[in-house]
């Protein structure tokens, strides 16, 4: 991005705090019965008080038209291009389930898989055996399998028949093809190197597989052999403290988000699930750190369910609860999700989603509630969600003058 | 352009069909007498209609404050970046005139000019001579110049002292120097090779040059020569099919129009006049694809004439037949013009143009009526041109997500 050339020249470090709310999913779409969205149904006065006294608009994720996953949506929101920065897939598993990463891991996505003798996969999902057996399984193997040819190797459960590996040691590469051979019928592949590089990672993962197919073999589960795929190392990734002289702290309950926050240098906070719990995080961090990523994820569960009541009460508990933080101290806070989610699709979209953000240094505009229809006439129009960082960076004052 | 990474990862084919309508020219300026512009000025209910209940915004045809030709301003619309993809003079005039091109083709636009017998330019568009005295001549050149050094060469007249001449053969190139001294009283220059692989094809034309001038020197005509330029091949295009899996089909009655659609691998219904004609195409056509691209002439001729009336009243009979395709189920209907074309300026400009998307799959905003100004409060926005086209794809569900 062209701004990243001018951020050098001009951040700098001082005391002012920023308060970063995501509500993940936030915007969606009119219930074809009321004509109304979401966040238009849901009863907020704290959201819409933000919203009057606060600066709004909407946010593209990535790219108009454009529905991005979680991992290149929350890049976007902390200010990195998520074209430029892709998160490879196997990193995206380990991370969604707190597998810490180091510099030169290989993460890899897994799926227990059935073959027969002659090695032809017969089902890709092992029957999509039940979690709890992934798990009895998982542990058989960390058991047996603890290091090939001197590389470390972990291996987590995700559920079903999914599972995470991560690959630790000297040598890695992720250029490597697949086992999967896509359809069932066909012979299981073997793992080879795309680059000359990648063959002692291979090599590992060939005397892995060999390994783990001798241990299933006289195991009773489906689960007789593993598809490796979304081979991936960790992405190059400027940090906060770099980038932006921040000092940040991510407060969320789900793996996923600390994973993503973790990649772009933020501090977590551990053992937190509910609301509450991050709600009260923040009061107790509020000292050490001068930014703050608050991550709120029952607004995208339930329109990933498609669940409209469950969606509005959600904004609701997050609208009462919200109003605990008065007695903090932010110079900047922003709201806003990390991409939508309609009830309706059932999914993440690319719809534009609205931000508020309230400073003593921005114009509030006459929005007074924070919707999609509300946000189009807000002051900030409708930006890149990357260019939020820039605005809170701004707004607290953390910028100098470009050129003279 | 950015988003072209990441297409490739997000694209998939479904059934659902979209509708392009492009009123070229629609965007317009206040009429000093009213303070109106054109489209606030016609009466039409049904476009109103669309408006109130789709997306609206304002679209930037190619960049702020560029005004486009016909060529640039479609392929922003088809989704093309127009800077990145530019579409030669040459190619533009035989596409304008319906001259088919393969892909080894040179396209060069001609005007007739009079030389004296020291080959001195005299006047470089022979006196503006007739359209009819051009097509008398230009059917003594076909007649009697077919092919030159095993190279076909196809000539054509555009109109007065214009002509289009298609080169068909082997080892063409469009790296020529011009022949046109660009001043009256000037010698005629040869055609040059700006690169040895371009030395070929200059010794074709200059020989072409040789017999033309040879037969037009006993005929009765002010031409006496022709001054070559815009030497074009076609553009690398990827076309719709593989670049959206869409089979599109261009519904258009003006030959340049058709040509542009071609050039993204468009099929094109032949022998359409009238909009009667196009919107009974559009019935007859609608099984057989799923992208639908149609074209309205008269908005942009009115405003190239300066004839605010005109202009509103092709709006308005626009407005009353566009009613006759609601028997037809579209996914997603967008309406808007390749470009404006004020009949204050009486010329194309670079005024952002109306656009309104319909389509379940977004969020109707408050706007009443498809007009530049309201259509600015719209909840799409103030987007580029080429953002359109991943609407479109987005709103009818035709892209996975991104990441993960």
């Amino acid at each position: 991005m062209k701004i990243e050339k001018v951020l050098k020249e001009v951040v700098k470090k001082t005391e002012s705090k920023i308060l970063l709310i995501v509500m993940d999913g936030l915007g969606g779409l009119p219930n074809p019965q009321t004509g109304k969205t979401e966040l238009e149904s849901a009863s907020k006065p704290n959201l819409d008080a933000y919203a009057r006294s606060g600066a709004c608009g909407l946010s593209i994720p990535v790219l108009p038209g454009i529905t991005p996953g979680s991992g290149p949506a929350h890049l976007s929101l902390f200010g990195y291009d998520p074209v430029e920065h892709q998160i490879g897939r196997g990193v995206l598993e380990a991370c969604g389930i707190g597998m810490e990463m180091t510099e030169q891991d290989i993460a890899i996505r897994g799926n227990f898989a059935t073959i027969d003798k002659n090695h032809t996969v017969i089902d890709r999902r092992a029957g999509r055996i039940p979690t709890e057996e992934n798990k009895k399984i998982v542990s058989v193997l960390k058991d047996k399998i603890k290091n090939i040819k001197g590389v470390e190797v972990i291996i987590q459960t995700v559920k079903e028949h999914r599972l995470a590996i991560i690959l630790r040691g000297k040598n890695l590469s992720p250029y490597l093809s697949e086992n999967d051979p896509q359809k069932e019928g066909l012979p299981l592949g073997k793992i080879e190197p795309l680059k000359e590089e990648a063959r002692f990672t291979a090599d590992v993962l060939n005397e892995f597989l060999r390994q783990v197919e001798g241990i299933l073999s006289i195991m009773d589960t489906k689960a007789k052999t593993i598809l490796l795929r979304g081979f991936s190392g960790l992405p190059e990734i400027e940090p906060f403290q770099k980038k932006y002289f921040l000092n940040p702290v991510c407060i969320a309950s789900y793996p996923m988000y600390k994973g993503l926050a973790k990649l772009v240098g933020m501090d977590v906070v551990n053992g937190l699930e509910t609301l509450d719990d991050e709600i009260k995080a923040l009061s107790d961090v509020y000292n050490k750190y001068d930014f703050f990523y608050l991550h709120y994820k029952k607004t995208d569960s339930a329109g990933e369910d498609g669940d409209f009541n469950r969606k509005i009460a959600a904004i609701e508990e997050f609208d009462e609860k919200i109003s605990r933080i008065k007695h903090l101290n932010f110079e900047v806070i922003c709201i806003t999700g990390d991409h939508s989610t309609p009830c309706l699709l059932k999914s993440h979209s690319w719809h534009p989603v609205p931000v508020v953000i309230v400073s003593k240094n921005l114009i509030p505009d006459d929005v007074e509630t924070l919707t999609e229809r509300a946000c189009t006439r807000g002051i900030l129009g409708t930006m890149k969600a990357t260019d939020i960082m820039y605005l809170l960076l701004a707004s607290s004052l953390k910028f100098e003058k470009f050129g003279a």
